[in-house]
């Protein structure tokens, strides 16, 4: 299993590419992804990526996220080899799931989110690339 | 660079080893790290590692954390080739820091914090292997 990449809730992505310039990252890639509800910009870093989310709308999931948290770490994605395994497994041993089937995400990857209440408050995503 | 690990804020290790366990992941190496006010339990993620962060006392910074936020991310740490000279380029651009001079970390590490207003209210840790 890989890190396949950190998620972060922003409120303008363009704002804060100053700061990522300056620690050495830049965006390799960018796409809205409407079904999220977001803009999202991938940052290489070493063997995973940073993600940096934009609300497209006040509907959107990170939106609220930002109104409720605050700007900041929203996810941590795991990439699995198998996905319905994963979370047959999880479901399984009684862990609570937000996605019990997958649902598209960036770059058409298979995603499901583990619900946080099972994982110590930690939101993680799991992720198959196709 | 890379993510060297991801901080996550705990109140017992040992209660979320049987979540972490089913999705694949075990405990490489334990300690205390007096300095920082916290138990330390690194699981190895791929290329990375997952920190779980136990409060020693209610005076430990991860206790005030967890009272203000809850469990959950609590820091992303970058590893950097020379920590010096990543501080002083963002104290120069006019970011803020927590640590201007870095402080020992667990496994003997440099370490410094990044301020979250400066990045977008993500807590990030530089650290420097010796």
């Amino acid at each position: 299993m890989q890190v396949d990449h950190i998620g972060i809730a922003v409120e303008d992505i363009q704002v804060m590419l100053d700061f990522y310039k300056t620690i050495g990252l830049e965006v390799k890639h960018q796409e809205e992804v409407p079904s999220q509800g977001v803009k999202v910009a991938m940052l290489p870093l070493g063997h995973t990526k940073l993600e940096l989310l934009e609300p497209l709308s006040e509907e959107s999931p990170i939106y609220k996220f930002i109104q409720k948290k605050g700007t900041g770490i929203h996810h941590v994605a795991l990439e699995v080899d198998d996905i319905e395994k994963s979370l047959a497994t999880l479901k399984d041993k009684g862990f609570k799931l937000i996605n019990e089937t997958p649902v598209q995400g960036a770059g058409g990857a298979k995603i499901a989110f583990i619900h946080p209440k099972s994982a110590g408050g930690v939101l993680y995503e799991l992720c198959q690339h196709s």
